[in-house]
């Protein structure tokens, strides 16, 4: 008898014709012998309904409270599911992230899990009963108030469980159908994977695959929990994160992904001198603003340029920080351009293995698309080029890395 | 400093708007230097939103899972409250029933209340805190499940709560201004009363005043905590249900109350012998029926005639379940009639006082208002009468009784 842990995402739970689905689901998991555990999101649109409702009395909710009420939708989504099961005459029995032993820091709203106590779990498993869990949602040491994990949170909670139960998989069922080796709805051809690796995983969703959370995917690797994404509201397969992508990926790239939410600042003609780049940098990261790529120019007399990419929504707020601190340091001006968008290539086949950048390089030369930046890691190559030849970049990408067919 | 707890209905939370009022009335009971104990409803029609949710998932939704769902109703106004107190710059905190201390047994939908440890509510007082604690909800002794309290419940939270932390008062906002010698949409010319004590009110809510719930009366009676029920909408002073109502009370009604949901049964030349009533009364006990007023004609040659009350949406099912019994002990028929009425006088000063039934059923015999049958408790008596009457009966027994004078 397998223990597996189940998680469906609120588009999964956004109805009572969508929870029946899932039950039927859930049956199904439990029909097959196994204990199963599930995890379910808020229903739908719930959390931003409550988080609009909350901005209706106040434009800074306390974060205690916020929790709070946000952790009221999964609640609510455990419990209709629960009925339903026991409906369909199946033992089933929901539980919060407090009843199910997930102990997380007291940083309300971004909160870590520190614990997970499966005591209640195992008992009820035990009992014979399916156990829903609240996604989310924990319960912080100390005060034992509720907290929340995040947006993502119920991905972590599922692979934390699973973790904390030695469970054999997690599987994550949401509304895309698996892990693609380009995304389908920007061009033909692409190809779900079977599986792929923890790093790969993390290296695609960071630039621009959105299949599931970082750090779910990281507690993953860190407990070496398979993971399978595939979608509800089907019967196909899906693809398994793993440690060990299967041998094919020898030698491959295995994905393109790409994010058009990226703009360029650029400081013309500040002077090369120590502190300078701590002089930008730091006002930024204290209005909580992420600096992606940073690229400094060879300095000539002693002045230099400095380039570096942010999100787009960022933009204004970016701009009215640097721009006093640039005039400040005797620098000449800022050109921005926010019509930009990354276009990466990912596979742990790359690393060691050189060759891959010149040919990316080459092909989107051979498109006339303009490298206006470039960033690597040990298993990911990115160009930062202009937003409107991103469809054209990825397509070409696709096929001069055959990653159409399976080898 | 005086410790209170206020209580606010789903009507006084049901929006933004209403919650920021409820809290600037929160916030000048905490600026009188009070401490503050808050206790509220789920929004508006939240809780039936709930019901008719679960309701399209299946028709006969598991206890357990329900108290879970129904409770997050709750949970999202003392956290919207908390919000938009903390807003205006008062330190304030939500708690749940279980973070409260408020231990129930084990009756899902229907539990009472076994204990309160108010030790966090008195931490977070200490603090400076107001306490915002979720109505109608508990935590059951052993498995540690939500439980909630039953329609009402909020109502039996407060006094409970003002019980445990030896309150001052308990006061009790809601749609209504307070207790009134009679319903004002039916007749002009009543009046509200300052105070009134337990037994009465308990007497005036059974029979027609929807002002408060019963469990939460007796138990303000039970550990004697005066009660004030007033509006969360006005500032007008409101009446206090106590042991001792004043003594203006002595030797008068103190107020007029109907009920138009009657439906009587009449069961015709039945044999008059031990076990007959056992016979029809038991089968609709068993279906869940409350039998209300029960009348046995003296028997004439071993045959009689039986009448009872029931509420008329039981009155289908009740037919269905005595008509056979009747024809099984050879009963001769029933009669029903739906469209029937209660008009009950209530005061402690008619205890021990002759006259005041006889003075009833004078003045409704003025008016040309058949009696059709009479009960009485030690402070009230009821006559049953035509529904269309009702309007006349309470007008002239209000001007018989001078309900509209102060004494």
């Amino acid at each position: 008898m397998a223990l597996i842990v189940q998680k469906y995402g609120g588009s999964s739970v956004a109805d009572a014709e969508k929870i029946k689905n899932v039950a039927r689901r859930v049956a199904k998991a439990k029909n097959e012998g196994n204990q199963v555990v599930v995890v379910v999101s808020a229903m739908g649109d719930t959390t931003d309904d409550l988080i609009g409702k909350a901005l209706e009395i106040t434009d800074h909710p306390d974060l205690r409270e916020f929790d709070t009420l946000l952790a009221t939708g999964e609640q609510q989504s455990m419990a209709f599911l629960a009925m339903a099961l026991r409906a369909k005459g199946y033992e089933a029995i929901s539980l919060s992230g407090a009843q199910a032993g997930i102990t997380t820091d007291t940083v309300h709203s971004q909160a870590r899990i520190l614990k997970i106590d499966p005591k209640r779990i195992r008992k009820e498993l035990d009992k014979g009963n399916i156990v829903i869990v609240a996604g989310f949602q924990g319960i912080s040491k100390g005060e034992k108030d509720i907290t929340t994990l995040g947006r993502g949170g119920s991905d972590t909670t599922a692979v934390a469980l699973a973790a904390g139960l030695n469970a054999e998989i997690c599987q994550i069922y949401t509304d895309v159908e698996g892990v693609y080796t380009a995304d389908p709805h920007l061009i033909p051809g692409v190809r779900k994977l079977k599986d792929i690796g923890y790093e790969e995983m993390l290296e695609l969703a960071s630039y621009g695959a959105r299949v599931m959370h970082n750090r779910a995917v990281e507690l993953g690797e860190l407990y070496n929990v398979p993971i399978l994404v595939a979608s509800s509201f089907s019967d196909s397969s899906g693809t398994i994160i793993c440690k060990e992508a299967s041998m094919e990926v020898k030698n491959k790239a295995r994905g393109i992904v790409y994010d058009t939410n990226v703009s360029k600042v650029t400081v013309v003609s500040v002077p090369d001198h120590p502190g300078i780049a701590a002089a930008i940098f730091e006002p930024l990261a204290r209005a909580n603003i992420s600096v992606d790529t940073i690229v400094q120019n060879a300095s000539i007399n002693n002045i230099t340029d400095l380039t570096f990419t942010i999100a787009r929504n960022d933009l204004i707020k970016a701009m009215s920080i640097v721009e006093p601190v640039v005039k400040s340091v005797g620098g000449k001006q800022c050109v921005t351009d926010s019509k930009l968008a990354k276009v990466s290539i990912v596979g742990t086949g790359m690393q060691n293995t050189p060759g891959y950048a010149a040919r990316m390089f080459r092909v989107l030369h051979e498109q006339g698309i303009n490298i206006q930046l470039i960033t690597t890691s040990e298993i990911r190559i990115t160009c930062i080029i202009s937003e409107d030849r991103v469809k054209d970049a990825v397509q070409a990408l696709h096929q001069a890395f055959e990653l159409e067919k399976e080898t």
